[in-house]
């Protein structure tokens, strides 16, 4: 059976591959752009806004513009991440990472375009939602992926590098470079259907733990995994001294912390009366993932 | 007597130091981001975007978060522009450049959280606009800066640098690469008043056209200026053989083309009954500017 993400992964891309990209003179930026993003990714924002929004009712076609941003969010992020003044890796989903194949500058603005490029798509008019909620979606992509959020958490991950750090420090490394992101993606879903206050709160505050989980699970993997199966290299936590759970509470302490915070998310989810919906499918297989 | 961009440069100058950017673990980025931001810039684009508003009656008060978001996407491009794998340059208004101070990694984070931070002002709710309108903003901030605007411009004018181009290649990166941004100033203050499209159709018009003539006065600059008056490195341009005006036509001949783009313009706005306005000092500034 063709899993939900699977579904949520085929539309994504078809979409993602379907966006006019003019620009024949900028051909090459487009090019560079596409070439990071048009990859094997898993979808898996995307695929938790989209779950989100059809949990209650609405389609996952009118999600796919913002489902898009936040992939395209997500797509910057890991280019500028690469660069050689940054993580300086060479390997990213299997292939060359985007400097690799483009030079340092063409990823650098293929970067910029993508971050830009994701408010230009969430801020095209949807017919569906009322303009003031998509003002919200635009606001809170913005303050999660900021300097407040992802910006912040990978800024701090970069300066606590090598460095004696707290759990406190892992915490909020994770919360901010990974789970705001996540957690964006679950609240931004939850703007196209009409919620109460309480059900967003309780989305808004799965969305957090759900991300915080993905992070220590993929701690766990970069300890444990192949480069076979992550497609790209492992150990690198360790070898560049990085601040992670599994360096102060060992691998299998993290995993048992990866569940329970994910089961205080499903808590709040439940007090909310929201009991089915396509992101428990999503959240198994986030837990039980590999790569 | 003050000037009306000196006037704006102060108002603009008190909003972007009293933004309130927390942040205690991610101190340093937000270091980083003020150490450019809060400079002795020229507040040009701010200015043109207040300037539009106020030619309707609106107050320069209302408008200055999405002024604030137009200086944000200017000086992240600095930023981008001036790392080592880009223009490589160690002197910005005088000082050193983000990353002289700061380093790469941190340089390139600023940049990235200047232009996130940009969406997240422009996204804020404006009690005076409408939603829809707001939207109008975000996206015409996003479409002018991205792929198909500043950033497109940027990567052609670091892909042609070196190489022959023709004088059409000069004018699509003037036009993308500079005058994109200026027009957006124009255009988002635009959108503060109720505006008839053909109104709002001229001031873009003419956003273009001054675009385009800022850039090539700075051309211009390029090649007479003094260190001091430019608070850069002159004559930049032509050892790093980019693609500008007075190489294809000479300094005379760019100044006067400068003059007859903004004709050009101005005769939108004449026959838009666009006739008194602030904007008008503001032009004669840049067109007699020297720096």
């Amino acid at each position: 059976m063709t899993s939900y993400l699977e579904i949520c992964k085929t539309e994504v891309n078809a979409y993602l591959s379907s966006m006019f990209w003019g620009g024949e003179r900028a051909a090459r930026l487009f090019e560079a752009m596409n070439y990071s993003l048009l990859t094997d990714g898993k979808r898996l924002r995307p695929a938790l806004c989209m779950a989100t929004a059809e949990s209650f009712g609405v389609s996952r076609q009118e999600t796919l513009p913002a489902a898009a941003a936040i992939e395209m969010i997500h797509c910057y992020s890991l280019i500028h991440d690469d660069l050689p003044c940054m993580d300086d890796d060479d390997l990213r989903r299997g292939k060359p990472t985007n400097h690799k194949v483009y030079g340092e500058a063409m990823a650098l603005l293929a970067g910029d375009g993508l971050l830009t490029e994701a408010f230009a798509r969430i801020s095209r008019r949807m017919p569906s939602v009322t303009a003031e909620r998509q003002l919200r979606m635009v606001q809170l992509l913005a303050l999660r992926s900021g300097a407040n959020g992802m910006v912040g958490g990978q800024a701090v991950d970069i300066e606590m590098t090598g460095r004696s750090g707290s759990l406190d420090d892992v915490h909020f490394i994770h919360l901010n470079k990974t789970a705001r992101l996540i957690q964006a993606s679950i609240e931004i879903g939850a703007l196209f259907p009409e919620l109460t206050e309480i059900q967003f709160r309780a989305l808004s505050i799965y969305g957090e733990a759900l991300g915080l989980a993905f992070q220590m699970i993929d701690d766990v993997l970069d300890v444990v995994g192949s480069r076979e199966q992550l497609g790209k290299t492992p150990g690198k936590d360790e070898q560049e001294n990085k601040l992670t759970f599994p360096r102060f509470i060992g691998v299998d302490a993290t995993r048992e912390r990866a569940r329970a915070t994910i089961e205080r998310g499903e808590t709040a989810l439940r007090e909310a009366g929201i009991a089915r919906s396509p992101l428990f499918e999503l959240q198994e297989q986030i837990l039980e993932r590999s790569h």
